[in-house]
């Protein structure tokens, strides 16, 4: 009888970050598409554009003018998904109708003042720039908040309702289901194994190599053996690392430089501004929440997550519907497929 | 000081059948929008189409012929996520590189011979019959897979490729993510209270009648108090079912019914054809699977899922993204104020 073989079988991957299988049909990569194309990213090459809200010098939706900046800028969103000051909820017994009252903010960052530059259109000094304020912002809100998501939503198609550059930092007064179950199953594997799920990780894939996407001195960007999105990707230093703050000044300017050449070969995969939502993950502010007696971290190590929607072109995405809302993920293309493409293209921006 | 309400201050809901919780931001639903626009989806007025894959009597890419049907009509998925053969994967002893091997197959339900009738638009007696396909089905491949997927993905939105009215069914060996939680989740609750979590929660539903959109004889259906896509509505029977195929013939009209009049509301809310994921879930095929030693069913309850991605028109959807992705989903209404509106139009489609 034929013997299995994860190029030809449908088979399921366990992601031990979250506790939950993928299902992968790599024969099913050459069906026909006869469903939505988006529509393509109107690209704009204004370095500044009197309408935009993130632009230097214009004013806001809350009145506010933006100063002439240089390099990014960080504000307050005009309308934050919570509130600093929400007063506590009164306690529900009925385990079916449980409520928590939820305080938090939420902050924009502009990475740059132009206009029309994406990440991997600015230069590894500019790049170098915004890792310092997700760092300076991440570090700051950590202060009072367990929990500070750093995002970017890149491109329509990713509800990003602004064109200009930017990202978002949302401060949360709890650890969100991702960070929760995340936070679980790394201390788990710890406390099995001893050693750091993340830090094993790397090594097993800087020894393998068919995921990596991108490799420098400091960084790895793999398709990890469990994406489910097409081309996902999660970036990560090669060394342990709970915090962006703990990266010395040589690990943040090589990240600067891994960023712009990932975030490049995705663009140049189909030669389009290739959308994604990204953002961070790392060890939570358990120090800044009394809630939370075990504030150990040695199970956690930094990395990015980059989720773009893309399958087959610039308009043709994968839709998670369906059968993946209902039961599980699934994808068309194995990961090895996926970093295999990622490395066959450059990583020097078509436009460059 | 401030006392806390629901409706405007952020909070956290929790989904007993997740184990989730959903960060809801109901002060946040007046934001201006400057985001996509879907495109609005072409509406067939063709009770026939030549080059449709799905019509009556047409040729579809396998080169099988579909018969002149009347009612529903099943065949083959010809580009299946599953085969049935698949042979098994070797074990791999590293718990970051687990792989499973998946068997199944997928089949595509035709809702009725009319190219342009989408499931509202169809006699309670044509969806009777659909009810009717559903649960041969899921009783037939339930013999031989522990786990068999009903569902539908409507719209273009929602990936589908497609616009012929139609389903689809996998069937799998093995419990997928959503089954395997949403079981344990279950079996815990009746362990703990002895009683089944979603008639308890049917019975308090039917009580309080804030999140009900549609009552009838013998169902319910509701925004549930955890929803998260803003128009989000769990089916329920109001008595103990565990599968479809425990329905008597008077629950079973019923249930067309209440389909009819839920799916009206959901096209009369933005005057459109409302784009979702639906599906079934309900007691596994324990006892077909020799891996399952518990086969118990008494905490499992039969019940539809309707996941529709708009928010704020036709065109305006929900984008599940970045924040979401990363850390916890996020609603801008509450379940009770979306059920409100869905209540307020009426459950007679507008093209009727
Ligand atoms: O099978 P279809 O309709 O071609 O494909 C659609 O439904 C599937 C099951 O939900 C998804 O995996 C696909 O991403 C979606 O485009
Ligand atoms: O805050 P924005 O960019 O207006 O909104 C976007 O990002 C948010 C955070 O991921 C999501 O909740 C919204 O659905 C999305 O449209």
């Amino acid at each position: 009888s034929e013997c299995f073989d994860p190029i030809d079988h449908p088979h399921r991957r366990y992601n031990p970050l979250t506790g939950q299988w993928v299902l992968v049909s790599p024969h099913r990569a050459k069906r026909p598409w006869q469903g939505a194309d988006e529509q393509p990213q109107p690209e704009s090459n204004l370095a500044y554009d009197g309408s935009c809200f993130l632009c230097p010098t214009n004013t806001r939706v809350s009145g506010d003018k933006n100063p002439d900046y240089t390099g990014t800028y960080v504000f307050s969103n005009d309308h934050a998904a919570l509130t600093a000051d929400t007063p506590s909820a009164p306690e529900n017994s009925n385990p079916l109708f449980r409520c928590q009252s939820a305080r938090g903010l939420s902050r924009v960052i502009c990475f740059s003042p132009n206009h029309s530059k994406t990440l991997p259109q600015l230069s590894v000094g500019a790049i170098r720039k915004v890792v310092d304020t997700w760092n300076e912002q991440i570090e700051e809100l950590g202060k009072d908040y367990v929990w500070v998501q750093a995002f970017e939503n890149k491109g329509s198609v990713m509800g990003c309702s602004q064109p200009h550059p930017h990202g978002q930092i949302w401060a949360n007064s709890f650890l969100p289901n991702e960070i929760s179950r995340k936070d679980a199953l790394l201390r788990e594997y710890f406390a099995q194994h001893g050693t750091n799920l993340l830090v094993d990780y790397v090594n097993s894939e800087l020894e393998d190599g068919s995921r990596t996407v991108v490799e420098t001195e400091h960084w790895l960007a793999v398709v990890p053996y469990w994406a489910a999105w097409p081309f996902e990707t999660m970036l990560l230093p090669k060394t342990h690392i709970r915090r962006m703050d703990d990266l010395t000044q040589a690990q943040r300017d090589d990240l600067a430089l891994a960023i712009k050449k990932l975030t490049s070969r995705y663009d140049n995969l189909f030669k389009c501004s290739f959308p994604y939502s990204m953002g961070w993950h790392y060890a939570p502010f358990f120090e800044s929440d009394a809630n939370f007696s075990d504030t150990s971290t040695d199970h956690w190590q930094l990395h990015a997550l980059f989720y773009p929607p893309l399958l087959r072109s610039a308009t043709v995405k994968k839709f998670m519907v369906g059968y993946e809302m209902l039961a599980e993920s699934q994808r068309d293309l194995t990961a090895e497929q996926a970093a295999e493409k990622l490395r066959a293209v450059s990583d020097v921006h078509y436009l460059d």
